[in-house]
């Protein structure tokens, strides 16, 4: 069945979130402070930012001792050779690099800019001296199955999880939200062998349901001082959106060996 | 200001759309019909699919006589040699092509799949006799402005339009939603100066807006039967989202020679 509406929602007042805070508790409680009630089928959308904060995903700079590979690289791509050897070691491989941008495979198989490590939105030291950098978190795949477990034992009700990225793409200007970690639905939307208005056989097969989720709830998340890291999605119809065994941001990886750009 | 909410609303029963058809007209009786008042800063998300049909963008394949370089390229990619074809003159250049896949330049610069040609959804002969498929609209951006400004001249509302597509993808499965043509928003959200929560500029200076509008649109749109071709996206501060330069869908498309990925 087609749905026809979805509402999105930012969480408000969503506090900020400290290393060895204990996230999941933390939206629990702002859902009941905004008096939210969560119905099957909502999708909770959750920022990386917050998920890595939690988990102490920071590296001060000053620490990393920059390999000689980092060293090159770092005069090519013009950065800071701390940062670089930290992009490597957070990568598998490099993809394309050039003045300002090294895009890699990260570990957890993302193709992104800077291996998603990120200094925006970071608390600094009030003298600046102690510079901090945010990495991706150790499984945004483990922590939306956390949230999605827990929400369901607690209160009985089969949500998504979404955590989202906002990144850039080949060909196109501006970023995106992206699906890094997903519980609950499939990722990935097989509609093969479904059929279309006149009753054709679809060409379109696989929509990827959770990167238009994750678009869609940046759009309210922003990349600023919103401070909005929490939203949720309600009207879709995921009961019926098929396989479990695409319920993972996983499944939105395309096997290098199936990729025409790397 | 940061929004915290957004509404997304599929137009119910939208007719089948024929060459020839005043689509504009068409979504302004439909919006009557479903006494469906617009406000500033809504977005109407419009299929590229049926902006093609009223456009008559059909092309009869039996009526393509295939170039040496299309049927060389055919056997390569094991498709129909007029299929290709279509594919080249629709295309500035080939990008990437293997077996099942040619990625293009667009001629309006859009780099995607087979062109952006489409044979889903499209009535067919009863005998199936007279195959025919439909390339994109002629300028999605020009659609976008004439369906903006006919709206404000009727109603005196400032709406913003985007015409969107599923498309594939470097690096990731699955298609998303994209803009192909905008008016009256900035396509791409310039954020550079902006200041993070703690104060420092933002790193992330770019947001393509109208592509994760694009790609909400299309949870509802679907690529099936659903029939959902336009969607109504609510609740955006659109009047404080930036400069007038990047309002249409160009804006989004990276120049060729800072793409690392061509």
């Amino acid at each position: 069945m087609a749905v026809d509406q979805l509402q999105l929602l930012a969480l408000k007042n969503f506090p900020l979130v400290h290393p060895g805070d204990d996230l999941i508790t933390l939206i629990i409680q702002n859902l009941g402070e905004q008096q939210i009630m969560l119905n099957p089928g909502d999708v909770l959308v959750i920022a990386q930012k917050i998920v890595s904060k939690a988990e102490d995903c920071y590296v001060v700079l000053n620490e990393i001792e920059p390999s000689d590979q980092a060293q090159k690289l770092a005069i090519q791509v013009d950065k800071d050779p701390r940062l670089v050897e930290l992009i490597l070691r957070e990568s598998n491989s490099v993809v394309r690099h050039c003045p300002g941008v090294i895009i890699v495979e990260h570990k957890l198989g993302y193709v992104m800019a800077n291996a998603g490590i990120d200094a925006s939105n970071i608390e600094h030291d009030s003298n600046d001296a102690v510079e901090r950098v945010l990495l991706l978190p150790e499984s945004p795949d483990d922590f939306a199955q956390q949230l999605q477990t827990k929400i369901a034992r607690l209160f009985g009700v089969n949500i998504a999880v979404v955590v989202n990225d906002s990144v850039g793409r080949a060909w196109r200007n501006g970023t995106v939200g992206m699906a890094l970690g997903v519980a609950g639905l499939p990722a990935l939307r097989d509609r093969r062998g479904e059929q279309d208005l006149f009753g054709r056989t679809l060409e379109v097969t696989e929509v990827a349901l959770a990167d238009e989720l994750a678009s869609a709830a940046s759009l309210l998340q922003g990349e600023g001082n919103e401070g909005r890291p929490v939203v949720l999605i309600s009207g879709l119809d995921i009961a019926n959106m098929g396989q479990a065994s695409f319920n993972n941001g996983a499944a939105l990886l395309r096997p290098k060996e199936k990729d025409l750009f790397r």
